[in-house]
């Protein structure tokens, strides 16, 4: 099929490469004329600009905008949006937040265009691995792209067959699902995010204090490899962990400063918003934002009243 | 090689199981005849006390104790240490606080025998998957028992290798670990036990959430199997948390009250002690004490506050 | 000084009272005419409805809205805001969001009118020992109605003077600050909420954790009258709960069912917004939602992982 | 009366003090002779060490330790308690653990002596404002002590009635309360510093987020002090804040790093072993720990994970 992708960074440009190596057609333009270029020595077409890459699509077209969410993604969205025909169909495969994300499905149908929002985790493995998407929109439009979804997804054969799963939509085994009206893609993607989050908090935590004891000598980069086999946080991020850890046991080229993306936050807002009780989502959240300013205000208001009823003191940071 | 295993319930009687396959020899005893019973059929020796076990095993012996933490294990590990004689190895594979394997390693070593501490993960599936194991004590011994281990674990092919990791103990990559001196292999259990909390109260938050809106009408089964592949979040806990809801999407046959094992409690103790902060660890623990108790003090006291300063009184229970 | 009165339910009935008795003037209107009626025999004017309420004050007027928050105060709002002339002034009383008052506060001006946003704690305290009011708007308003707000206030013998706060803003030790622009008034109102979540979240564990141990034999009553004096957890808070304890030493009338208002969710909201760690402010909230709900999807989740991987099958609720 | 204070820091020093001031006679010493010195010029009697200090006390003696928790106690305690005589009193009035109290009173009362564990809260207020006292032991001996603990505490004036108390211990509404057997005084001490954090980082925390906004231009200082008066989060925190802000509207003096002490681990430990539900008391301990702490591994361990997966490179610390 054909694809046009506007944004080739990380994300966009595997997308497209991945798409290729399954023979799509795949029109590409980024702001930055070299990712463009390097696709094309892979088989992509280049064009200079948005029109040309509508211009160069057969209708129906379909457009994948892959963009930091926010207003490079609103931006491009409404551009786009306003050179495309009816049928056409926009995607959003960025981390943009699932309100806005039903908001621009109801303004781009109204033009008689349509909308997918679509979550893509998988990162930059995902060129050799697939990836894992979540999306929002009209049933009828994703069944019209599986070709293009197949070939991104990993596959069936990437993990094991779900017991009782039998007879379900055998798209899910495949690595994709259709999660629902627009909106539904990126609220998916957002607690996909915020799980995982709270996996790599517990992980962290739990490291930290293994880190910290007199008791095991093993290297951690043996500990975590012990423990990918047969134990019950086996996960990819475990596999992640090891590797790291094996490269350097300390991970002594690490800041340790966190920084954490919109759906970590979005998706904390959501618990508050229905009533849910996310207290490790929240403290993982909490601790990425700990991790980036040394300074709190709140520690210095609780050293002034530690003063103010102890007059002590505090010692200067470690 | 031949092993004597004393505790023949779920965990002891598939390891026992798991052992025989691979061709051990294996004597076994339980308080309830049936199990023993049951695993002669499948070529195992039962006998009738520990005197007879003892007697039944070639110097050196080697007896696996897998019995609940606490007095059962404490006990157990007396009475067999006073039979045993100088060489022997004594194994505590249950989930003993490590505090008590460092000072139990110190008295049954004190007495000419050898001990293991070894956690032991992987619950119902170890018998199909293998164990992952964690083991404290002399590396002599470790390696005597080489062949036992080995039969135990899932082996080199249950995970890709890890890249980085040549060279290093090629027996985390089969699946144990030796993490040092008597205690470190419940130490080493403990925290993996506290991630395993961490993890699944992230996944449960987040399913919580997704549970609990408007937007997404895709089944919770179809949205978990399609993260097994290429997401972040890939993990064994997803791939039973895929298999129950599957099988109930709404899992309205689970009560919502959560046990917690020794450990949980113990990696919370053990970052305090540190002065590691475990917040994530920590909140999942408390998660579970408030799923056991819905009457809890603390909420009556907000209540009548409440009441003291704003004549709020509380609505009833959903 | 004239005052209108729209809302007279325990809080905006009090302050009419608090007003009366400093011999301010106030006209009255409620939906329900009985507590109207109650307030004309201690000296108010009830009138009928708005329209009456604007026609019976002098120009410039002064109209409180005391409403829930939400849809009531916005109707009110707007219909009052259509009855005034310019020059006159909307208080805006209630727990709004902060936002919505920052709104508001520009719709108002453009029609020429005034716009105080006022947070205001007390509770059914707040007659006896008077307000403390937190004030967004312009300083001329302010000022104006400096007559309203000493009255409501408890004043500076309320508490001991600060040392060090010589030569600042007086207003702020009589117990009301201008804190801003419109916005700022329920902007510190929010944080002081989120603030006292917190803090009886602190209590109520402590309280918890004191309530089920074999140690301590002093009533929870007299541990807490003891702390009054001298401690460093002196505060209202720890007032009244040692009056709902001497009342009733277990607590037992409580259904441990706990409310929240708008205040404490937004301020986790501002938190996450701002990137600030509120791990406290947060986990109060939490336990909140959960003190309403049994039957927590995620804790299904959890019991559903475990019986995945442990066979665990778990035990009723206690 | 007379009473013996071994160790003379900012706590002891200051109780003798008070009870000077009270017409007590104190018999005083340090290893540092310097505040005897001072104490002496005050009117207590400087001794030259623990055996003088007993020659110089009249029998039935009445001894109160004021070191450091710990060895300095356990040391100073077992001194003592070897020159002292049947009927004489031990007081341990220091932060120990209180398991260790329960274990000291019962060697020391085997030895024919009593022993009273008493919690101290006041800081370097006590002084003038007295002390709030939690006392574990005999109630005999604290009865025969009574004039002692009447002079040290604040007074029944020092706040105001509780409704509904009348007929309730009345020392509790004097400021001390005799909380059960020995360890009773410790573990009250213990949940009150426990309750002390949680509601100084609730303070902190929303301190923090109004700090970092922009809808509020009041100072800090002005909103602290604005809600010492009527509001519901008004207490002796409170009243510290709004001095410390007072002085230093930033904090900028202070650097941030916050000490905890025994008691807010041991509390957090109390709530696990006893299965009690305290997420906001850990998660104000944990922030303590954090605040120490610049370069986490925890926080590594998620950086090297985000690397892992997404190529993420982390910015560097603000």
């Amino acid at each position: 099929m054909q694809l046009g992708m506007v944004g080739l960074g990380r994300m966009g440009g595997n997308i497209v490469r991945r798409l290729l190596r399954a023979g799509h057609d795949c029109v590409v333009w980024d702001r930055d004329p070299a990712p463009g270029a390097a696709l094309a020595t892979e088989g992509a077409r280049a064009v200079a600009g948005l029109a040309a890459m509508v211009a160069s699509l057969d209708a129906p077209r379909t457009i994948w905008v892959m963009l930091p969410s926010g207003a490079a993604t609103e931006d491009a969205l409404r551009e786009i949006g306003g050179l495309l025909s009816p049928g056409d169909v926009l995607i959003d495969g960025g981390n943009s937040m699932w309100k806005d994300s039903v908001r621009r499905g109801a303004e781009i149908r109204a033009r008689g265009l349509h909308f997918l929002d679509i979550g893509t985790s998988g990162g930059v493995w995902g060129l050799a691995r697939g990836y894992s998407l979540m999306i929002g929109g009209e049933e009828a439009v994703v069944r019209r792209l599986d070709p293009i979804f197949r070939a991104l997804v990993p596959g069936k054969d990437a993990a094991g067959p779900t017991p009782g799963a039998e007879g379900r939509d055998p798209r899910a085994a495949e690595g994709y699902v259709h999660c629902g009206a627009n909106g539904a893609g990126h609220f998916t993607k957002m607690i996909h995010n915020g799980i995982e989050y709270g996996m790599m908090q517990a992980m962290a935590e739990g490291l930290d204090i293994l880190h910290d004891q007199g008791v095991v000598s093993a290297s951690l980069a043996d500990v975590t490899e012990g423990w990918r086999r047969g134990s019950v946080v086996a996960s990819w991020l475990l596999d992640l962990t090891a590797q790291a850890l094996a490269a350097e046991e300390d991970l002594g080229s690490y800041s340790g400063t966190v920084s954490d993306s919109g759906e970590g936050r979005w998706t904390v807002d959501a618990a508050v918003e229905q009533g849910v009780a996310a207290p490790v989502l929240a403290a993982a959240l909490f601790a990425r934002f700990t991790s980036r300013d040394e300074q709190r205000f709140s520690m210095k208001a609780l050293s002034a009243m530690r003063k103010g009823f102890g007059g002590h003191l505090e010692p200067p940071k470690k």
